[in-house]
């Protein structure tokens, strides 16, 4: 769709917003009209172009109270993870671009500072923008900026469980710094025990008047040395207990002496623009905390927010999703046949486990946790909890499956050296989303998973070609008892439609040879062998005689293909969903130089050893030169090369 | 030191413990003396075998406690980091072996689940203690196991601040189990503010009959309907709130709800005994507030804790450590050469700020601290705060340099990823303790720093050869706008007792030839490259026509370097202080092959793929096969092949 297809007679105060400044412009009083044409824009623009839907309709009263209060891009604003910055793009200078979003050379689906100088940071990675935030905030005190420069950090209640932004807050409650973070609370996750009186308390504290006796009170005493830093934080405290008790409600902020404030009804902007006026300016670092309601203002969406977080094409007039009909004719995901055969094995092996970081459904764990709830375990969002758990578990005789996504899991990477490899212990890594993943763009290809775990002693790496060789790893990894396993496979849906093979054991680093041939040699790793069988079809009909070859395993790598293939001396192409540096290629590449193969050459196929941006699956390979086009060229040009020679 | 060498008519009831099963015949009365004669033996034994001290002799009376009151080993101790488990280890069967501690084929530092089953997890990265230990409780749960199997954390309060910590707490406060948390409070990090009430209302809630009142009363509450798992979470929070009001403490575990019970006297055993026996068989998560003194015992310990954290040799009778006399005629350390050097530099550029994770004294970044302390940041045990924290200080003008222990740096893998690389930042990590680092063993070898930097998109990884080169590469990063910059440099001392050069600018991605030769090359990256000097002069002594490059950058790797050495058709040797999986000489591999050199082969010499046991550096350099006399061997093996060719 295009900026002409909405009707800007509907959303006049929006189509006149180029800037924040004109937002500024306005009166407070227009504000709600504002936010409701946001929303009106949010609903008709994203039926049409899928992304996330109900993140965003929850926080536009926050974004616009926040780029009406404060002086962006002057003063930094840090979304977390940034699902729900769709309205600040609509307020920043993105509107005519919007109906790009998440397509290849469109905007991004997050805040992304190369798009636009509004978005500070990047974003993609839960839990990192109190500690960017406060970076920024501490480079403009040592900078000696004036005017003060504001930084506010925009987490929520899911994201401020990772212990990264523990660590930040845990920083920033000792560092001197004027972060303002705001809790953008629209879970159950976060503690609700709260009474009216509550709100009235957090009124009374956000007073400009009370706030200025206080400090001025404090200015003076610690002036007379009647106070001193330490007693003032009894003093912060003793103000917190009281109003815990009163309130029946305590929480970890003040645990950690940050001033805090809420919680609020995060869709009143107008209470919103005074609360965020009155604390701007004040010293030290402070956290608001709002209440939302995901999905606000669609009611379909609120009805039901998980299923509305990314709901794909939807018919706006009454909230019907234009989901892909599931039918038997037709590939299920890689998640759901991994998810029906955790199950499927955790039902007659009862040491499995398992666990997920906060992706119960986006791993389909969720399959097993409706049928056995008491042996699954969605930790949160904290990876690096859940692999040192697993860990915990495996020592004592349980069997965890670990399903995390790729790119989240190198949160963990410590974790599985540390609390996992180093005692052998028999936890398997599902590691769900490897490879390329589409429209989430850089944050989220899973391009270092091989590479990494490569490093890893005893590690075993494995990817099945297809649904078959999922089910068959996992069957593998239950009853490997010689150390950690690990099992990637790709987002989305491959072939198969009969997934549901009958299951047995893999011999551990054998690959197979599925075409055989004397000039080059393809060797593969994973679903990507689909693209590679179709150049190596398309070659053999050309008359090069090229084989193919699945590794399956690329820890421990099948020695035995590799001294079938060098002694035919074919030139090898590797081709692996994932990073060239140190992964597929790189470990062939070593074998040969070590045992001195002769004139053998390795063309690595896979991700370049860059970010790779956004856009289908199909572009993003053609982009690093990995589809079957370019493996048919790569095949074509070896094999030309040799000729010549 | 052996046995013989401690007058066991000294420490009879210690001698007499073969395992805890002995200690748990003796009364509680007789504890105090057991725990003055560890105290004795540690200060005896650690006086000629140098070691951790102050932690240890800090936690004798919990230590003796936690075995008398637990079935261990059926109930499982888990250490975290390990440093404070010495008595731990004399009581359970390891008092014959302890003078081989830390030292090749001897005890380890830390609990190692290979040396005892009374060592349950392994220890030696901070934080890791409550995820694991909540695994095995929920292990047990799901098994089934009678009589229920305790299981207890001991963690410290720099650790209890790490964001893993926070994660493990975060999920034992809402998964039912039975866990045990001990916070070791031993410093002045955990809120102090406790008035004499606190241990009197803490004593209340500990005994028996209180809480067997409180637990029947919900049982029966809960069994009639009028209690529910919300509103009983509501009940502790008030029950919380009160004592928080009352103590004017608030403390971030009862935010979480997670039962609280302290903070006492840590020295006082019989206390110990009886509040551990009183809390032991309560259900749901608890933790336990102990304050100890580091050193707790030894005057010169308790005077000075930091410097007599590890102090080496000294004098038992009058603390005077055996300390290597600092001289002018030798070698600083590698840290110290960093630490100067990055205050030469922040002198000159206004823009670099230093940060450590708890490591102050440890990476020498308090020489800057002490004279530019408003840039200096310690953020405690959170690397992944600190590399998030630097990316947010980088992307607002500053210039970070970042230094982080190697092995302890594989917490930020994806903070480096996706905080700063993914934005081209440039911020400097500067890589302490990279490669073997001796007696600490397996979990604090830097072995996979290279391996996985390479794989990060845009990330210079480099390490000079000695002294003035890591000064030169600090100037060079300082002055690099492309993105990060990594820098890694070993444990202790090199050769150069004048470090002091003039730095100047170092050509990125250029390596140098120290040697030339035709018929082998030796590719070396970091102060290895003496190792590899050693062995080409003897090499060539016997007439072997070997060259000597020191690459200095992994990545970029020089290219020219490696056409050169191609053109020769030298076989090649690499020498890296690093995982060969995936590092130097995996990227010379990749290249070689990529471009089709010929029969070159490549011998890659590091870090087997395995986890490398303690031992000092030389003996470890030998085990793993890279010091000279193997790097010679390796050269002349080749050489002869060759001349059999």
């Amino acid at each position: 769709m295009s900026e002409q297809a909405i009707d800007i007679t509907d959303t006049p105060l929006l189509s006149s917003i180029e800037s924040p400044d004109d937002l500024r412009k306005l009166s407070v009083e227009q504000l709600p009209q504002v936010c409701d044409e946001i929303r009106r824009y949010l609903i008709r623009s994203l039926s049409e172009t899928p992304g996330h839907f109900a993140s965003s309709m929850g926080t536009v009263e926050l974004t616009v109270a926040l780029h009406y209060v404060f002086n962006t891009p002057y003063d930094r604003l840090v979304w977390d993870v940034g699902h729900q910055a769709y309205g600040h793009k609509l307020l920043t200078g993105r509107r005519n671009r919007f109906a790009t979003l998440r397509q290849m050379g469109g905007i991004s689906g997050f805040p992304n500072p190369e798009e636009s100088e509004y978005d500070s940071f990047s974003a993609g990675h839960a839990s990192n923008s109190i500690s960017a935030a406060l970076g920024m905030a501490i480079a403009s005190r040592i900078k000696g900026e004036q005017p003060r420069r504001n930084v506010v950090a925009i987490i929520g209640d899911a994201s401020i469980g990772g212990g990264l932004a523990f660590e930040g807050l845990n920083n920033a409650a000792n560092t001197p710094n004027n972060l303002l973070i705001i809790l953008n609370d629209n879970d159950m996750s976060i503690d609700r025990n709260v009474g009216a009186l509550r709100s009235n308390l957090a009124h009374i504290t956000t007073s400009r008047f009370y706030n200025d006796i206080r400090y001025k009170l404090f200015k003076l005493f610690k002036k007379c040395g009647l106070v001193t830093e330490h007693s003032r934080g009894a003093l912060l405290r003793f103000n917190n207990s009281l109003k815990s008790l009163i309130s029946r409600q305590q929480n970890i902020f003040e645990g950690l002496n940050i001033r805090y404030f809420g919680p609020f009804e995060g869709h009143d902007v107008a209470t919103i623009v005074r609360v965020l006026s009155d604390i701007r300016d004040m010293d030290g670092p402070r956290i608001l905390h709002l209440r939302t309601t995901k999905g606000k203002g669609y009611a379909p969406a609120e009805a039901n927010p998980s299923v509305w977080h990314a709901p794909g094409r939807f018919n706006p007039e009454n909230g019907e999703r234009a989901e892909e009909t599931s039918s038997n004719d037709k590939p299920i995901k890689y998640q759901d046949v991994f998810g029906n055969t955790l199950l499927e094995l955790a039902e007659k092996n009862p040491a499995i486990v398992g666990i997920t970081a906060a992706m119960l459904s986006g791993t389909s764990v969720s399959t097993m946790k409706a049928a056995l709830p008491e042996r699954v375990f969605d930790v949160g969002i904290s990876e690096g909890h859940a692999v040192t758990f697993a860990g915990g578990l495996a020592k004592d005789g349980m069997r965890p499956f670990v399903a995390i996504y790729s790119s989240f899991l190198q949160r963990a990477y410590d974790h599985i050296i540390h609390d996992v490899a180093l005692q052998q212990l028999p936890v398997t890594f599902c590691i769900d989303r490897a490879g390329l993943v589409g429209e989430d763009g850089a944050t989220h290809h899973g391009a270092f998973d091989l590479a990494y775990m490569r490093t890893v002693p005893g590690m075993i790496v494995s990817s099945g070609r297809n649904e078959h060789y999922l089910r068959n790893l996992m069957f593998t990894a239950q009853n490997t008892t010689s150390g950690p396993f690990a099992i990637r496979y790709p987002r989305g849906a491959g072939n198969i439609v009969d997934w549901h093979n009958e299951m047995h054991t893999l011999p551990v680093g054998k690959g197979e040879r599925l075409v055989d041939g004397n000039d080059i040699a393809v060797l593969t790793i994973g679903p990507i062998a689909d693209e590679a069988a179709k150049a190596v079809a398309e070659a053999r009909a050309k008359g090069i005689d090229v084989a193919h070859y699945d590794m399956i395993f690329l820890k421990p790598i099948d020695e035995d293909i590799l001294r079938e293939v060098a002694a035919k001396k074919c030139s090898i192409i590797t081709v692996e969903d994932g990073t060239i540096e140190g992964g597929l290629g790189s470990a062939i590449a070593e074998w040969l130089t070590e045992y001195g193969y002769g004139d053998i050459r390795v063309h690595r196929l896979g991700i370049p050893d860059k970010f790779i941006t956004q856009g289908t699956p199909a572009q993003l390979r053609k982009l690093c030169g990995f589809d079957a086009d370019s493996i048919l060229n790569a095949i074509s040009s070896l094999s030309s090369k040799k000729t010549q020679q």
